[in-house]
């Protein structure tokens, strides 16, 4: 690869880091895609160490894919979204980093998505994945709703719907619920009709170990079952209020992604439904964007104090 | 305290064994008091060293109130009812370690409850506290409900009650949901009114952490906080099916205990209020009961055998 090895142009990388795994792509001036990696979590809640060897190791897998050495490291104009710098303690962790980047632009997962899914223009995002939560951007009025985290937060999420259903299931198995075909989807799912067994497996589960459950709840109200569509009904009606709340900003455009988004939208307001815009890029590719926008602020900011 | 560890009779010790401390009573063969002693989690969910050190720390505190040394462990008749030991491979574990007493009989903190709040006879017994639960024993029928571990279970428990107050104060922060009082009081005892400290405090939390938060949504509702009387309300119906669940054996007695039982009782329907008796005893004298009970057993096997 010895065009991208040759590049003399800046060179952008783009992080999408989340809670359970880290997306990056890395690309030419001119947005020519010479590779990907991927790592593990980069979510600061799970310390620094983890997040920043995670964005390393993706870095280093799209360097090689490039055609490219650990040294070119310290040629990457870089923008991270990652989850958690919301919290004002995590971000200056991360601004803190002696990271080997040439520039390091840092914002969060959602706004990354926000950038990506309208390709920089105003619009609004709801990402519904294991987590759950909505941004509009709008006028460079920025608004963020959710994300607050499982289990007090992330109401509608893929970690919310699992946990639904494990509660549900204990319901009926403790006989102060109606049958429902979640307890024989679920039974079936981890091996055992038994209770104790239901409790055991999910006694320490992650917000991740909930979210794998969740597509069963929509296989259940596929068929009809009643528990199933009330549980989809409840989180369905929460994605609807951050919709509607997001909506009050006239945002332009609207997207929603992650891995529940296709399923619960069929369960949303019609009219959160008609302003639905599929998502133009990737969270990453939203990365890149904002790396390059700060990197030109950066720029005319540099111009304006030497003229 | 010549005259106790003077006792040449059997002696007898209850443990009562939670997930966040352990209470030991030390008694002679006529039930009078010896000594008492407070441990740490004796659940071992969190791991057997840390549950038998909390035993074994209680009981060498009991022991010394009596005025007797850690050989007297040798002496002692066991009755232990333990949180987790409802899962099979905990009461595996449990069974299976090789303590220092004459001999251990083990149970579930559930069932030395029944035992406490009936003096050994037929009854049901809903437990409030950090977790919420169920158990009726009438004539050698158990039913227990519930207890299935928070957030998945545990409905109307201390637990649950803290994390729904922090859910709706986040919905409230989020503006999508009206003005609480339940803002107010969390935020007066976070010392913030930011939604991310609010999210930074919980972020880690433990369902002990969750319950101490619990009193102030009664508090919101007694000043006739809508969403506090909601959340309550939800609370209440959780622990009213359970009751009603364990009427269905005609239990002679029934008794609520735990930290939440006194706050509940005020919003549970009338028919279940009317039936409400006072618990006889606390748990860990229901465990000296049972231990008393099994070691009555025993005998009698050995007997019938020897005859």
């Amino acid at each position: 690869m010895s065009i991208s090895s040759g590049q003399q142009g800046p060179l952008y990388l783009g992080i999408d880091g989340g809670g359970s795994k880290c997306r990056v792509v890395l690309v030419t001036a001119d947005n020519q895609l010479l590779g990907e990696g991927l790592g593990g979590p980069a979510n600061p809640l799970r310390g620094m160490k983890v997040a920043t060897d995670s964005i390393l190791t993706a870095t280093q897998q799209a360097l090689t894919a490039a055609g490219m050495t650990f040294n070119d490291m310290a040629r990457l104009i870089v923008g991270a979204g990652l989850a958690g710098v919301n919290m004002p303690q995590y971000f200056k962790l991360f601004s803190e980093w002696k990271h080997p980047f040439a520039s390091f632009h840092l914002t969060t997962d959602l706004h990354i998505a926000c950038i990506g899914a309208h390709d920089g223009a105003d619009g609004a995002v709801i990402i519904a994945g294991t987590g759950s939560c909505g941004l509009a951007d709008v006028k460079g009025q920025l608004l963020d709703i959710g994300g607050h985290g499982f289990p007090c937060g992330d109401n509608g999420s893929g970690a919310w719907f699992g946990m639904q259903m494990v509660h549900h299931v204990l319901l009926h198995k403790d006989k102060l619920a109606p049958q429902t075909l979640l307890s024989d989807l679920l039974a079936e799912a981890v091996g055992s009709t038994a209770t104790l067994d239901i409790v055991s497996h999910f006694m320490h589960a992650t917000p991740t170990i909930y979210a794998k459950y969740a597509p069963l709840v929509f296989v259940a109200a596929e068929q009809g079952d009643a528990t199933a569509l009330q549980i989809i009904e409840q989180g369905a009606a929460y994605i609807n209020q951050i919709a509607l709340k997001l909506f009050e900003l006239q945002p332009p455009r609207f997207s929603m992604i992650g891995g529940l988004a296709h399923k619960l939208v069929p369960y949303l307001d019609a009219q959160v439904q008609q302003q639905l815009t599929p998502a133009l890029a990737a969270p990453e590719f939203g990365a890149i964007w904002y790396a390059r926008q700060q990197q030109t602020l950066l720029h005319s900011a540099q111009l304006a104090i030497v003229n």
